[in-house]
Protein backbone atom coordinates (compact mmCIF):
# COMPACT_ATOMS: atom_id res chain seq x y z
CA UNK A 1 0.00 0.00 0.00
CA UNK A 2 1.25 3.48 -0.38
CA UNK A 3 1.83 6.02 2.01
CA UNK A 4 -1.06 8.71 0.20
CA UNK A 5 -3.29 5.17 0.75
CA UNK A 6 -2.42 4.50 4.17
CA UNK A 7 -2.83 8.46 5.03
CA UNK A 8 -6.00 8.35 4.02
CA UNK A 9 -7.11 5.22 5.88
CA UNK A 10 -5.54 6.49 9.13
CA UNK A 11 -7.58 9.97 8.40
CA UNK A 12 -10.93 8.50 7.74
CA UNK A 13 -10.72 5.75 10.58
CA UNK A 14 -9.80 8.79 12.80
CA UNK A 15 -11.88 11.29 11.79
CA UNK A 16 -9.01 13.51 11.76
CA UNK A 17 -6.39 15.66 10.04
CA UNK A 18 -4.66 16.33 13.08
CA UNK A 19 -0.86 15.19 13.01
CA UNK A 20 0.70 15.08 16.34
CA UNK A 21 4.33 16.52 16.49
CA UNK A 22 6.71 13.71 19.46
CA UNK A 23 9.19 17.16 20.22
CA UNK A 24 10.59 16.06 23.54
CA UNK A 25 11.64 19.48 24.86
CA UNK A 26 13.69 18.84 28.41
CA UNK A 27 12.77 22.26 29.33
CA UNK A 28 9.13 20.77 29.26
CA UNK A 29 8.77 17.28 29.93
CA UNK A 30 6.40 16.46 33.45
CA UNK A 31 8.76 16.11 36.23
CA UNK A 32 7.22 13.43 37.55
CA UNK A 33 8.35 10.97 34.13
CA UNK A 34 12.21 11.32 35.61
CA UNK A 35 14.98 13.74 34.93
CA UNK A 36 14.61 15.78 31.73
CA UNK A 37 18.10 14.58 30.97
CA UNK A 38 17.10 11.12 30.56
CA UNK A 39 16.34 9.20 27.27
CA UNK A 40 13.80 7.03 29.24
CA UNK A 41 12.19 9.92 30.43
CA UNK A 42 11.25 10.51 27.00
CA UNK A 43 10.05 7.64 25.82
CA UNK A 44 7.75 7.50 28.94
CA UNK A 45 6.47 10.76 27.45
CA UNK A 46 5.91 9.51 24.10
CA UNK A 47 4.68 6.24 25.32
CA UNK A 48 1.87 7.79 27.37
CA UNK A 49 1.28 10.68 24.14
CA UNK A 50 0.37 8.28 21.89
CA UNK A 51 -1.53 5.79 23.95
CA UNK A 52 -3.90 8.85 24.88
CA UNK A 53 -4.15 10.05 21.09
CA UNK A 54 -4.05 7.50 19.21
CA UNK A 55 -7.47 7.15 18.03
CA UNK A 56 -7.35 11.09 16.91
CA UNK A 57 -4.49 11.78 14.65
CA UNK A 58 -3.84 10.72 11.00
CA UNK A 59 -0.10 11.13 11.56
CA UNK A 60 2.90 11.59 14.26
CA UNK A 61 6.09 13.54 13.19
CA UNK A 62 8.29 13.65 15.51
CA UNK A 63 11.53 15.81 14.69
CA UNK A 64 15.08 14.31 14.48
CA UNK A 65 17.07 17.47 16.08
CA UNK A 66 14.75 16.78 19.52
CA UNK A 67 16.23 13.34 19.82
CA UNK A 68 19.73 13.78 18.61
CA UNK A 69 19.98 16.12 21.35
CA UNK A 70 19.85 13.46 23.66
CA UNK A 71 22.58 11.74 21.82
CA UNK A 72 22.62 8.00 21.12
CA UNK A 73 20.13 7.02 23.87
CA UNK A 74 17.64 9.69 22.27
CA UNK A 75 18.33 7.97 18.87
CA UNK A 76 17.35 4.71 20.55
CA UNK A 77 14.01 6.43 22.08
CA UNK A 78 13.25 7.60 18.63
CA UNK A 79 13.41 4.17 16.81
CA UNK A 80 11.67 2.87 20.09
CA UNK A 81 8.87 5.39 19.85
CA UNK A 82 8.09 4.47 16.58
CA UNK A 83 7.78 0.84 17.50
CA UNK A 84 4.97 2.09 20.14
CA UNK A 85 2.89 3.99 16.94
CA UNK A 86 0.49 1.06 15.60
CA UNK A 87 1.77 0.30 12.21
CA UNK A 88 -1.66 1.39 10.77
CA UNK A 89 -0.83 5.22 11.26
CA UNK A 90 1.70 6.30 9.03
CA UNK A 91 4.90 8.37 11.04
CA UNK A 92 7.13 11.07 9.71
CA UNK A 93 10.12 11.52 10.24
CA UNK A 94 11.02 15.43 10.74
CA UNK A 95 14.84 15.07 10.17
CA UNK A 96 14.95 17.71 6.75
CA UNK A 97 17.16 16.06 5.06
CA UNK A 98 19.15 16.80 2.16
CA UNK A 99 22.10 15.51 0.65
CA UNK A 100 23.44 13.73 -1.88
CA UNK A 101 24.99 10.19 -3.80
CA UNK A 102 25.69 7.30 -1.30
CA UNK A 103 25.20 9.92 1.90
CA UNK A 104 21.58 10.08 1.07
CA UNK A 105 21.41 6.55 0.39
CA UNK A 106 22.74 6.03 3.63
CA UNK A 107 20.19 8.25 4.90
CA UNK A 108 17.61 6.52 3.46
CA UNK A 109 18.67 3.15 4.80
CA UNK A 110 18.49 4.51 8.35
CA UNK A 111 15.30 6.34 7.83
CA UNK A 112 13.29 4.27 6.14
CA UNK A 113 14.70 0.57 6.16
CA UNK A 114 16.65 0.38 9.75
CA UNK A 115 14.69 2.99 12.09
CA UNK A 116 10.80 2.43 9.50
CA UNK A 117 9.64 5.80 9.29
CA UNK A 118 6.90 6.07 6.67
CA UNK A 119 7.83 9.65 5.30
CA UNK A 120 10.54 12.30 5.60
CA UNK A 121 10.77 15.88 5.25
CA UNK A 122 13.36 17.22 3.17
CA UNK A 123 15.53 20.00 1.73
CA UNK A 124 15.25 20.88 -2.00
CA UNK A 125 17.63 22.72 -2.60
CA UNK A 126 20.47 20.25 -3.87
CA UNK A 127 18.13 19.14 -6.33
CA UNK A 128 16.27 16.42 -7.71
CA UNK A 129 19.06 13.87 -8.25
CA UNK A 130 19.82 14.88 -4.18
CA UNK A 131 16.53 13.55 -3.24
CA UNK A 132 16.09 10.38 -5.76
CA UNK A 133 17.40 7.24 -2.67
CA UNK A 134 14.26 8.79 -1.29
CA UNK A 135 11.54 9.73 -3.91
CA UNK A 136 12.03 6.48 -5.65
CA UNK A 137 10.57 4.13 -2.65
CA UNK A 138 7.53 3.82 -3.45
CA UNK A 139 6.38 2.53 -0.47
CA UNK A 140 7.41 5.58 1.37
CA UNK A 141 6.63 9.42 1.27
CA UNK A 142 9.09 12.69 0.59
CA UNK A 143 7.75 16.07 2.07
CA UNK A 144 9.51 18.80 0.16
CA UNK A 145 9.91 21.96 2.09
CA UNK A 146 8.02 24.86 0.05
CA UNK A 147 7.70 27.72 2.16
CA UNK A 148 8.51 27.05 5.90
CA UNK A 149 6.44 28.68 8.85
CA UNK A 150 9.26 31.02 9.93
CA UNK A 151 9.57 34.24 10.28
CA UNK A 152 12.48 34.56 7.87
CA UNK A 153 11.09 32.11 5.46
CA UNK A 154 10.95 34.78 2.70
CA UNK A 155 14.60 35.16 2.63
CA UNK A 156 15.21 33.04 -0.45
CA UNK A 157 11.89 31.39 -0.60
CA UNK A 158 9.99 34.66 -1.54
CA UNK A 159 12.37 35.89 -4.04
CA UNK A 160 10.94 35.85 -7.49
CA UNK A 161 13.08 33.62 -9.75
CA UNK A 162 12.86 32.96 -13.42
CA UNK A 163 12.21 28.88 -14.92
CA UNK A 164 10.95 28.51 -18.40
CA UNK A 165 9.83 31.48 -19.12
CA UNK A 166 7.51 32.09 -16.00
CA UNK A 167 8.64 34.82 -13.03
CA UNK A 168 7.79 34.17 -9.99
CA UNK A 169 8.74 33.33 -6.15
CA UNK A 170 11.07 30.42 -5.77
CA UNK A 171 8.54 28.61 -3.39
CA UNK A 172 6.01 27.71 -6.14
CA UNK A 173 9.21 27.12 -8.23
CA UNK A 174 9.78 24.25 -5.83
CA UNK A 175 6.11 23.68 -5.79
CA UNK A 176 6.13 22.98 -9.42
CA UNK A 177 9.13 20.52 -9.08
CA UNK A 178 7.42 18.71 -6.71
CA UNK A 179 4.08 18.31 -8.84
CA UNK A 180 6.29 16.78 -10.99
CA UNK A 181 8.31 14.50 -8.76
CA UNK A 182 4.76 13.13 -8.08
CA UNK A 183 4.32 12.43 -11.19
CA UNK A 184 7.50 10.62 -11.92
CA UNK A 185 7.66 9.25 -8.29
CA UNK A 186 4.11 8.83 -6.67
CA UNK A 187 5.84 9.64 -3.40
CA UNK A 188 5.34 13.39 -2.92
CA UNK A 189 4.36 15.25 -0.28
CA UNK A 190 5.08 19.32 0.40
CA UNK A 191 5.69 21.59 3.23
CA UNK A 192 3.87 24.59 3.92
CA UNK A 193 3.57 26.73 7.11
CA UNK A 194 0.16 27.58 8.66
CA UNK A 195 1.34 30.71 9.42
CA UNK A 196 1.63 31.53 5.64
CA UNK A 197 -1.86 30.67 4.10
CA UNK A 198 -2.06 32.94 1.19
CA UNK A 199 1.22 31.11 -0.38
CA UNK A 200 -0.92 27.95 0.96
CA UNK A 201 -3.92 28.37 -1.05
CA UNK A 202 -1.22 29.34 -3.58
CA UNK A 203 0.43 25.92 -3.85
CA UNK A 204 -2.88 23.71 -3.08
CA UNK A 205 -3.59 25.61 -6.36
CA UNK A 206 -0.54 24.60 -8.26
CA UNK A 207 -0.43 20.81 -6.67
CA UNK A 208 -4.61 20.37 -6.35
CA UNK A 209 -3.85 16.56 -5.37
CA UNK A 210 -0.34 16.56 -2.93
CA UNK A 211 -0.65 16.02 0.46
CA UNK A 212 0.44 18.78 2.44
CA UNK A 213 1.65 18.78 5.79
CA UNK A 214 1.28 21.92 7.45
CA UNK A 215 3.41 22.96 10.72
CA UNK A 216 2.92 26.55 12.87
CA UNK A 217 -0.75 26.00 13.76
CA UNK A 218 -0.84 27.14 17.74
CA UNK A 219 2.18 27.83 19.32
CA UNK A 220 3.85 29.82 16.01
CA UNK A 221 0.79 31.56 15.59
CA UNK A 222 -0.72 30.08 12.64
CA UNK A 223 -4.45 31.05 12.05
CA UNK A 224 -6.65 27.54 12.03
CA UNK A 225 -9.30 28.25 10.43
CA UNK A 226 -8.20 30.21 7.62
CA UNK A 227 -5.45 27.66 6.80
CA UNK A 228 -7.59 24.47 6.54
CA UNK A 229 -9.52 26.56 3.72
CA UNK A 230 -6.32 27.47 2.28
CA UNK A 231 -5.20 23.93 2.07
CA UNK A 232 -7.78 22.02 1.76
CA UNK A 233 -7.68 19.46 -1.47
CA UNK A 234 -10.99 19.11 -3.64
CA UNK A 235 -11.47 16.39 -2.06
CA UNK A 236 -12.25 18.01 1.27
CA UNK A 237 -8.93 15.94 2.87
CA UNK A 238 -5.11 16.11 1.51
CA UNK A 239 -3.84 18.26 4.66
CA UNK A 240 -1.95 17.33 7.92
CA UNK A 241 -2.41 19.77 10.18
CA UNK A 242 0.61 19.25 12.70
CA UNK A 243 0.62 20.61 16.06
CA UNK A 244 3.06 19.78 18.80
CA UNK A 245 3.11 22.34 22.07
CA UNK A 246 -0.28 22.56 22.28
CA UNK A 247 -1.00 19.11 22.58
CA UNK A 248 1.60 17.37 24.15
CA UNK A 249 2.55 19.65 26.48
CA UNK A 250 -0.95 20.83 26.77
CA UNK A 251 -0.45 19.95 31.12
CA UNK A 252 2.49 19.29 33.16
CA UNK A 253 0.88 17.02 35.77
CA UNK A 254 0.49 14.05 36.49
CA UNK A 255 -2.44 14.22 34.25
CA UNK A 256 -0.57 15.52 31.46
CA UNK A 257 -1.82 12.50 29.20
CA UNK A 258 -5.46 13.63 29.73
CA UNK A 259 -4.96 17.06 29.24
CA UNK A 260 -2.94 16.62 25.49
CA UNK A 261 -5.90 14.48 24.93
CA UNK A 262 -8.89 16.93 25.46
CA UNK A 263 -6.23 19.17 23.31
CA UNK A 264 -5.74 16.68 20.34
CA UNK A 265 -9.91 16.18 20.68
CA UNK A 266 -10.11 19.94 20.52
CA UNK A 267 -7.88 20.25 17.96
CA UNK A 268 -9.05 17.49 15.73
CA UNK A 269 -13.03 19.04 16.07
CA UNK A 270 -11.90 22.82 15.25
CA UNK A 271 -9.90 21.49 12.28
CA UNK A 272 -13.20 19.59 10.99
CA UNK A 273 -15.37 22.15 11.41
CA UNK A 274 -13.14 24.20 9.55
CA UNK A 275 -13.69 21.74 6.62
CA UNK A 276 -17.14 22.20 6.58
CA UNK A 277 -17.43 25.83 6.84
CA UNK B 1 39.96 31.47 19.64
CA UNK B 2 37.87 31.66 16.74
CA UNK B 3 37.32 28.79 14.06
CA UNK B 4 38.81 30.90 11.60
CA UNK B 5 42.06 31.10 13.88
CA UNK B 6 41.78 27.39 14.76
CA UNK B 7 41.54 26.44 10.75
CA UNK B 8 44.51 28.96 9.70
CA UNK B 9 46.82 27.54 12.76
CA UNK B 10 46.23 23.89 12.19
CA UNK B 11 46.69 24.69 8.06
CA UNK B 12 50.04 26.15 8.82
CA UNK B 13 51.23 23.41 10.96
CA UNK B 14 50.37 21.21 8.88
CA UNK B 15 51.12 22.87 5.63
CA UNK B 16 48.04 21.49 4.10
CA UNK B 17 44.52 22.25 2.92
CA UNK B 18 43.40 18.98 2.95
CA UNK B 19 40.29 18.10 4.91
CA UNK B 20 40.14 14.04 5.07
CA UNK B 21 35.65 13.17 4.83
CA UNK B 22 35.57 10.18 7.53
CA UNK B 23 32.33 8.76 6.23
CA UNK B 24 31.90 4.90 6.49
CA UNK B 25 30.71 2.96 4.58
CA UNK B 26 29.64 -0.41 5.27
CA UNK B 27 30.44 -1.75 1.35
CA UNK B 28 33.93 -0.28 1.86
CA UNK B 29 35.71 -1.02 5.27
CA UNK B 30 38.59 -3.29 5.26
CA UNK B 31 37.11 -6.68 6.35
CA UNK B 32 40.02 -7.45 8.80
CA UNK B 33 39.01 -5.61 11.38
CA UNK B 34 35.65 -6.69 12.11
CA UNK B 35 31.88 -7.13 10.43
CA UNK B 36 30.99 -3.82 8.39
CA UNK B 37 27.86 -3.88 10.08
CA UNK B 38 28.97 -3.02 13.49
CA UNK B 39 30.06 0.57 14.49
CA UNK B 40 33.13 -0.54 16.46
CA UNK B 41 34.56 -1.46 13.21
CA UNK B 42 33.85 2.34 12.03
CA UNK B 43 35.55 3.20 15.37
CA UNK B 44 38.78 1.06 14.55
CA UNK B 45 39.01 2.05 11.36
CA UNK B 46 38.51 5.87 11.98
CA UNK B 47 41.15 5.46 14.41
CA UNK B 48 43.51 4.09 12.39
CA UNK B 49 42.52 6.87 9.69
CA UNK B 50 43.30 9.97 11.80
CA UNK B 51 46.50 8.32 13.31
CA UNK B 52 48.18 7.88 10.27
CA UNK B 53 46.52 11.69 8.58
CA UNK B 54 46.74 13.49 11.62
CA UNK B 55 49.84 15.61 10.52
CA UNK B 56 48.75 16.03 6.53
CA UNK B 57 45.24 17.82 7.04
CA UNK B 58 43.64 21.15 8.12
CA UNK B 59 40.34 19.61 9.14
CA UNK B 60 38.32 16.32 9.66
CA UNK B 61 34.59 16.12 7.99
CA UNK B 62 33.25 13.19 8.76
CA UNK B 63 29.10 12.78 7.13
CA UNK B 64 26.39 12.42 9.69
CA UNK B 65 24.26 10.08 7.54
CA UNK B 66 27.06 7.13 7.48
CA UNK B 67 27.07 7.66 11.04
CA UNK B 68 22.98 7.73 11.74
CA UNK B 69 22.93 4.59 9.25
CA UNK B 70 24.34 2.22 12.36
CA UNK B 71 21.66 3.12 14.66
CA UNK B 72 22.22 4.55 18.41
CA UNK B 73 25.63 2.95 17.96
CA UNK B 74 26.92 5.06 15.20
CA UNK B 75 25.91 8.12 16.97
CA UNK B 76 28.11 6.49 19.78
CA UNK B 77 30.72 5.97 17.02
CA UNK B 78 30.75 9.42 15.92
CA UNK B 79 30.90 11.09 19.23
CA UNK B 80 34.08 9.42 20.16
CA UNK B 81 35.74 9.92 16.47
CA UNK B 82 35.19 13.55 17.75
CA UNK B 83 37.02 12.40 20.68
CA UNK B 84 39.99 10.60 18.98
CA UNK B 85 40.88 14.10 16.82
CA UNK B 86 43.68 16.33 18.41
CA UNK B 87 41.51 19.09 19.68
CA UNK B 88 43.82 21.58 17.38
CA UNK B 89 42.58 20.21 14.50
CA UNK B 90 38.95 21.54 13.98
CA UNK B 91 36.67 19.34 13.04
CA UNK B 92 33.26 19.95 10.73
CA UNK B 93 30.54 17.92 11.12
CA UNK B 94 28.30 17.66 7.80
CA UNK B 95 25.07 17.49 8.83
CA UNK B 96 23.65 19.95 6.04
CA UNK B 97 21.20 21.11 9.22
CA UNK B 98 18.65 23.82 8.55
CA UNK B 99 15.49 24.16 10.75
CA UNK B 100 13.92 26.65 12.57
CA UNK B 101 13.57 27.89 16.26
CA UNK B 102 13.94 25.50 19.29
CA UNK B 103 14.29 22.62 16.81
CA UNK B 104 17.90 24.72 15.74
CA UNK B 105 18.58 25.47 19.21
CA UNK B 106 18.14 21.22 20.21
CA UNK B 107 20.57 20.64 16.75
CA UNK B 108 23.14 23.05 17.88
CA UNK B 109 23.10 21.80 21.69
CA UNK B 110 23.94 18.42 20.37
CA UNK B 111 26.17 18.91 17.70
CA UNK B 112 28.75 21.92 19.00
CA UNK B 113 27.73 21.59 23.00
CA UNK B 114 27.00 17.87 23.52
CA UNK B 115 29.05 16.47 20.84
CA UNK B 116 31.90 19.07 20.80
CA UNK B 117 31.93 19.49 16.95
CA UNK B 118 33.70 22.82 15.72
CA UNK B 119 31.43 23.73 12.71
CA UNK B 120 28.37 22.58 10.77
CA UNK B 121 27.24 22.61 7.22
CA UNK B 122 23.58 24.11 6.94
CA UNK B 123 21.22 24.29 4.20
CA UNK B 124 20.13 27.85 3.32
CA UNK B 125 16.68 27.43 2.11
CA UNK B 126 14.97 28.88 5.45
CA UNK B 127 16.38 31.86 5.76
CA UNK B 128 18.42 33.49 7.98
CA UNK B 129 16.38 32.88 11.31
CA UNK B 130 16.73 29.35 11.17
CA UNK B 131 20.34 29.75 11.15
CA UNK B 132 20.72 32.37 13.73
CA UNK B 133 21.54 29.35 16.92
CA UNK B 134 24.29 28.15 14.43
CA UNK B 135 25.29 32.03 12.97
CA UNK B 136 25.62 33.44 16.60
CA UNK B 137 27.82 31.15 18.04
CA UNK B 138 31.10 32.81 18.19
CA UNK B 139 33.84 30.26 18.75
CA UNK B 140 31.82 27.82 15.95
CA UNK B 141 31.69 28.24 12.21
CA UNK B 142 29.06 27.35 9.97
CA UNK B 143 29.71 26.16 6.76
CA UNK B 144 26.34 27.07 4.29
CA UNK B 145 25.36 25.18 1.07
CA UNK B 146 25.99 27.84 -2.24
CA UNK B 147 27.25 25.26 -4.88
CA UNK B 148 26.37 21.76 -4.05
CA UNK B 149 28.98 19.16 -6.26
CA UNK B 150 25.97 16.85 -7.40
CA UNK B 151 25.07 16.80 -11.10
CA UNK B 152 21.50 17.86 -10.63
CA UNK B 153 22.53 20.90 -8.06
CA UNK B 154 21.53 23.65 -10.81
CA UNK B 155 18.26 22.44 -10.43
CA UNK B 156 17.36 25.55 -8.16
CA UNK B 157 20.74 26.49 -7.54
CA UNK B 158 21.37 28.11 -10.89
CA UNK B 159 17.91 29.70 -11.56
CA UNK B 160 17.95 33.39 -12.12
CA UNK B 161 16.83 34.90 -8.74
CA UNK B 162 16.03 38.74 -9.11
CA UNK B 163 17.04 40.08 -5.80
CA UNK B 164 17.46 43.91 -4.71
CA UNK B 165 17.55 44.87 -8.30
CA UNK B 166 20.12 42.63 -9.11
CA UNK B 167 19.74 39.69 -10.99
CA UNK B 168 21.71 36.76 -10.70
CA UNK B 169 21.42 32.73 -10.10
CA UNK B 170 20.69 31.44 -6.91
CA UNK B 171 24.10 29.78 -5.55
CA UNK B 172 25.58 33.54 -5.71
CA UNK B 173 22.21 35.17 -3.84
CA UNK B 174 23.30 32.76 -1.18
CA UNK B 175 26.43 33.54 -1.01
CA UNK B 176 25.89 37.26 -0.92
CA UNK B 177 23.65 36.50 2.25
CA UNK B 178 26.66 34.56 3.84
CA UNK B 179 28.81 37.25 3.52
CA UNK B 180 26.38 39.23 5.07
CA UNK B 181 26.27 37.20 7.65
CA UNK B 182 29.60 36.77 7.98
CA UNK B 183 29.48 41.04 8.61
CA UNK B 184 27.02 40.06 11.01
CA UNK B 185 28.22 37.15 12.99
CA UNK B 186 31.63 36.14 12.13
CA UNK B 187 31.13 32.92 11.63
CA UNK B 188 30.72 31.83 8.04
CA UNK B 189 31.83 29.76 5.90
CA UNK B 190 30.94 28.25 2.48
CA UNK B 191 30.36 24.55 0.55
CA UNK B 192 30.40 24.93 -3.02
CA UNK B 193 31.37 21.49 -4.82
CA UNK B 194 34.83 21.09 -7.09
CA UNK B 195 32.85 20.24 -9.88
CA UNK B 196 32.21 23.55 -10.74
CA UNK B 197 35.07 26.01 -10.32
CA UNK B 198 33.79 28.38 -12.56
CA UNK B 199 30.86 28.78 -10.04
CA UNK B 200 33.59 28.95 -7.54
CA UNK B 201 36.07 31.30 -8.75
CA UNK B 202 32.35 33.85 -8.75
CA UNK B 203 31.96 33.03 -5.36
CA UNK B 204 35.10 33.61 -4.32
CA UNK B 205 35.30 36.55 -6.31
CA UNK B 206 31.88 37.72 -4.11
CA UNK B 207 33.30 36.21 -0.63
CA UNK B 208 37.16 37.25 -0.89
CA UNK B 209 37.70 36.40 2.49
CA UNK B 210 35.37 33.21 3.41
CA UNK B 211 36.72 30.08 4.01
CA UNK B 212 35.19 27.59 1.50
CA UNK B 213 34.54 24.01 2.17
CA UNK B 214 35.52 22.28 -1.44
CA UNK B 215 33.78 18.70 -1.35
CA UNK B 216 33.95 16.53 -4.49
CA UNK B 217 37.45 16.04 -5.85
CA UNK B 218 38.84 12.62 -7.19
CA UNK B 219 35.75 10.60 -6.96
CA UNK B 220 33.40 12.92 -7.92
CA UNK B 221 35.51 14.00 -10.67
CA UNK B 222 36.62 17.71 -9.98
CA UNK B 223 39.63 18.83 -11.51
CA UNK B 224 42.26 19.38 -8.33
CA UNK B 225 44.42 22.25 -10.24
CA UNK B 226 41.93 24.39 -11.35
CA UNK B 227 39.34 23.57 -8.19
CA UNK B 228 42.33 25.13 -6.30
CA UNK B 229 43.02 28.32 -8.49
CA UNK B 230 39.73 29.44 -8.47
CA UNK B 231 39.00 28.92 -4.80
CA UNK B 232 42.14 30.33 -3.09
CA UNK B 233 41.44 33.75 -1.21
CA UNK B 234 44.25 36.30 -1.87
CA UNK B 235 46.38 35.37 1.19
CA UNK B 236 46.70 31.62 -0.46
CA UNK B 237 44.48 29.87 1.71
CA UNK B 238 40.84 29.95 3.05
CA UNK B 239 39.91 26.69 1.32
CA UNK B 240 39.39 23.38 2.53
CA UNK B 241 39.95 20.92 -0.21
CA UNK B 242 37.42 17.59 1.28
CA UNK B 243 38.63 14.12 0.16
CA UNK B 244 37.07 10.79 1.74
CA UNK B 245 36.90 7.86 -0.45
CA UNK B 246 39.88 8.76 -2.39
CA UNK B 247 42.13 8.97 1.01
CA UNK B 248 40.18 6.35 3.58
CA UNK B 249 39.73 3.81 0.90
CA UNK B 250 43.06 4.49 -0.80
CA UNK B 251 43.49 0.38 0.51
CA UNK B 252 41.39 -2.07 1.51
CA UNK B 253 44.23 -4.69 3.29
CA UNK B 254 45.66 -4.84 6.44
CA UNK B 255 47.70 -1.88 5.31
CA UNK B 256 45.14 0.67 4.31
CA UNK B 257 45.83 3.23 7.13
CA UNK B 258 49.45 3.33 5.00
CA UNK B 259 47.78 3.27 2.19
CA UNK B 260 45.37 6.67 3.29
CA UNK B 261 48.59 8.60 4.64
CA UNK B 262 50.34 7.68 0.99
CA UNK B 263 47.42 9.21 -0.77
CA UNK B 264 46.65 11.59 1.75
CA UNK B 265 50.28 13.04 1.36
CA UNK B 266 50.02 13.13 -2.97
CA UNK B 267 46.90 14.71 -2.32
CA UNK B 268 48.24 17.43 -0.21
CA UNK B 269 51.32 18.05 -2.15
CA UNK B 270 49.56 18.01 -5.17
CA UNK B 271 47.00 21.16 -3.77
CA UNK B 272 50.42 22.93 -2.44
CA UNK B 273 51.52 22.23 -6.09
CA UNK B 274 48.59 23.88 -7.60
CA UNK B 275 48.89 26.62 -4.89
CA UNK B 276 52.22 28.06 -5.90
CA UNK B 277 51.47 27.50 -10.00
Amino acid sequence: MSFRERLRAASERSGSLLCVGLDPDPARLPTHLGPADDARTVLAFNRAIIESTTDLVCAYKPNLGFYLAYGPAGVEALIETRRLIPPEIPVILDAKVGDLGNTSVAYARAYFDAWNFDAVTVHPYMGEDSLEPFLSRSDRAVFVLVKTSNPGSGDLQDLPVTDEGTTEPLYLRVAERARRWQGRYGTCGLVVGATYPRQLAEVRERCPDLPILVPGVGAQGGDLTTTVQAGLDPAGGGLLINAARGVIYAGTGPDFAQAARRAAIELRDAINQARQS
